[in-house]
């Protein structure tokens, strides 16, 4: 089946249906674990370096700490257990045996060990040994890694129970300077997922019911997906002095009196690419945004005449070079000949399904007239998608024509996300009515769920009903206007704006 | 105590001591496991830079595979367990549970997940999926991932719970093409320990007693430690049929017949980082090689007088921006300005510890004269550590002094391994009385225990010698004299020439 009548029936089909046309990731027999195949892996190691890039310029240095947590740290930190208590992968064994031919589980630890869901523990137990004054503070730091947490229904990207992600872990001598660091967390993510993503954000605060487990305050980003459900795509964490108490983090202040440190953590994970498809993904396959792209444009010779193999070989392999020479956003444009054996319309669809930013054809007529044949991926349905140009025009023009596409696909992103933000429900029972009316997606040209931006009163009452109508508070937006309304669930008075949305 | 007297006394105490003094690792509180601290890792991220670019020239994909292994996975493949069986973390249950308070482990699993001690299994799994044709061959995958063996006497870097490696994993047509392939991935680590980590190596071929479980050959590097033992640097294996049999990658070959896949496998890992230290650490702690330093030059401003603080801090910072527009070895060079609020002196000591190949410092004085005061770490106890030279000069000469530490540092450590394999000892009674009297380390001058390159007859009857006498067969090297001459553990005749070692 098509993947648009796919879509057109099932969104999560379609979702599923894109990570492999694309080959970006599939089912493990590890279960509930996914492979990362080179496409996804490719996109991953991007974000990384992008990333990586940002957390080390803002004075974050990059640390690893142990996979395994031992139980009793998690007995600690109480509030932050209730969080994660239902879902860890825990070790009890360190020794297989060989019983009668079947092998088992044997030499029993005196402590059980946790893989770790998230390492606030294990790493305020670190900063507990390093810190001693407010000259040891701040600690910056971050680590890369792979995280466990015990999903009942994992979907490829989105919630596997392994997960890669970055985790930023940080320490200071005052609440300001903590709650500052929270902030400049969240200002890196938003300037990836916009900048580099080409991802739009509404950036706000978790509602208390919602903070991260053990928090003081959870900063968050929110995308929209194409279905109009939300995506939360990175959070930010201020602890306050929670976690420093729990694992005695204490420092002499500059008033010579000792004190628990405030921290906090921020993280972002391969969710992310999970979110990158459903902004950017359409009924051929995925588009990958220039900046992420493994490669930004795939050059197929076009081989046919045997005579010509070689001159054509070392045509693409001329502009390869042409356009590594290239720089787009401050690095050398990426580019790989495909010189596979295989059908040319084969390739071309393949990296139309991968979503390969530019897609280039170099055969006889255009080795004679010094010219390329090149495809814009995101225009690949569109009548224009074909298009000739020389060499050299081609090879000038590279560096516009990338940035156009990533501006393009902010742009058409951006503006998805602000037609469908909905601030004209005045009063539950219209709100009510909004969500029973349009719970399905509908596809391209259907109505869809969208955000709504309206009133809350913060009751805890409310939450019964958020639940009872599916829907979550996503955040609430830093953009606030202040005005008086009526909360969208309980009818009472209140000024607080939030974002309600169904969300992954 | 100095580091010198450590040395003198226990080569292992100073190895931790300087692993401290460094600032590179520490142990955690999960237990064996360890925190790899920023400059540790910021060298592991550069091992990973170098490693990663040399696997991608040569064809190689990144990916991602489940950290958690079936047990069933371990059952099929028979000798490759029995290798591993003694040292897993075995994850059993998925949730904790509160009972009056106290957590403990609950929902057990259907079948126990081991935490991958190294990836063959699972991996193949994989290849089984995608490998149906001779078309799909060869598969060139890798991961950078951690895993896990439970070690019963873990030390930093060289023997942890957890480590981070890179493991390569291949699946190819022909027997000819996958056994080619083991000797690609081995010359990338050649490449790699010698090139850019400044560390020789001998070469050559595990005997079969100490092959990977389930490999056909193995290939390896060994480096020799400042106290003579050996340390085994990277390993790679022809694995022939036996792990495509066992997770049937079967595929239709030219000739339209079923046929299992050839697979290789090699890998590195964080023990590398160990293997530095002990090639090239000294009486004042680490030295890094240029290539690997996270940083090559670290300036210190000297901020006596407060007047000139700014100016100075101005001066730091136009010295390092001119040598950041330097490269070495192809890349910008990496330049750091350590402006925090310490004691120059302190500061000098600090990174004369960790390592930093070039140590500069610029005060009132260096300001006056455009000039800059520099130390070559690896001198530094050298009467001719102190430099002082012109700002353009300093600046225009940097590759070469980073060039020549380089190759300096391997000259040093070639000449040490040279001098150390001992060719002359003909009988097993030369070789026992040379191992009695030489197996404890004596510190610079006095003698050590060196790797001795003789005849070896294969005999399995050999090998309890071996263990008696404490020594290991490090490989059977590439190069062979071809000569006749006596085992130096049976006495029987024999052609073949091994290296016989202690090792790590």
């Amino acid at each position: 089946m098509a993947l648009k009548n796919i879509r057109e029936n099932s969104y999560p089909d379609w979702y599923q249906n894109v990570v492999a046309a694309a080959d970006m990731a599939e089912v493990s027999s590890s279960p509930g674990c996914m492979v990362i195949k080179p496409w996804g892996y490719g996109i991953w190691e991007r974000i990384q370096h992008l990333l990586d890039e940002k957390i080390k310029e803002t004075g974050h240095d990059n640390c690893y700490f142990p996979l395994f947590i031992p139980l009793s740290f998690f007995q600690k930190e109480a509030e932050h257990v209730e969080g994660f208590a239902k879902e860890m992968a825990i070790v009890t064994h360190s020794r297989l045996s060989n019983e009668d031919g079947k092998l088992v589980p044997s030499s029993p630890l005196d402590e059980p060990l946790i893989v770790r869901p998230t390492s606030e523990t294990i790493i305020a137990d670190s900063f507990s040994k390093w810190v001693h004054s407010y000259r040891d503070l701040p600690v910056l730091i971050n680590q890369w890694a792979n995280v466990v947490r015990w999903e009942m229904r994992p979907r490829l990207f989105l919630r596997t129970r392994e997960f890669l992600w970055q985790e930023g872990h940080t320490a200071h001598a005052t609440f300001e300077e903590a709650e500052k660091e929270a902030e400049i967390g969240l200002e890196m993510y938003k300037d990836l997922c916009i900048n580099d993503m080409a991802m739009p954000i509404i950036a706000g605060k978790k509602p208390e019911y919602d903070k991260f487990p053990g928090a003081v305050t959870t900063y968050c980003i929110e995308a929209m997906m194409q279905d109009g459900r939300s995506l939360q795509a990175g959070t930010s964490h201020f602890l306050g002095q929670n976690f420093a108490k729990s694992a005695n983090i204490k420092f002499i202040n500059k008033n010579n009196e000792p004190e628990y440190a405030y921290t906090t953590s921020w993280g972002v994970s391969t969710r992310l690419i999970g979110g990158l498809i459903m902004t950017h993904g359409d009924d051929e396959g995925m588009c990958v945004p220039p900046k992420l792209a493994p490669y930004q444009a795939v050059i197929i010779p076009l081989l046919k005449d045997k005579s010509k193999e070689a001159e054509i070989l070392a045509y693409a392999e001329k502009l390869k070079n042409a356009l590594k020479e290239q720089s787009f956003g401050g690095e050398r444009v990426r580019v790989k000949v495909d010189s596979r054996l295989k059908e040319p319309v084969d390739k071309m669809w393949e990296w139309t399904r991968k979503g390969c930013p530019l897609i280039i054809e170099v055969g006889p007529k255009d080795l004679e007239k010094n010219a390329v044949m090149w495809r814009n991926r995101i225009h690949i349905n569109n009548s224009a998608w074909k298009n000739f140009e020389g060499f050299e025009s081609f090879v000038a023009t590279i560096s516009d024509k990338l940035k156009n596409i990533q501006d393009e696909m902010f742009e058409r992103a951006n503006e998805r996300l602000c037609n469908n933000i909905v601030t004209d429900i005045q009063t539950p029972e219209a709100f009510e009515a909004y969500f029973a009316n349009n719970n399905v997606y509908l596809g391209g040209n259907g109505k869809k769920v969208a955000f709504v931006k309206g009133k809350w009163c913060e009751d805890e009452a409310t939450l019964d009903k958020l639940k009872e109508m599916r829907l979550t508070i996503r955040c609430i937006p830093f953009e606030q206007s202040g005005t008086e309304g009526v909360c969208l669930l309980s009818g009472k008075k209140a000024t607080l704006d939030v974002i309600y949305a169904r969300s992954y």
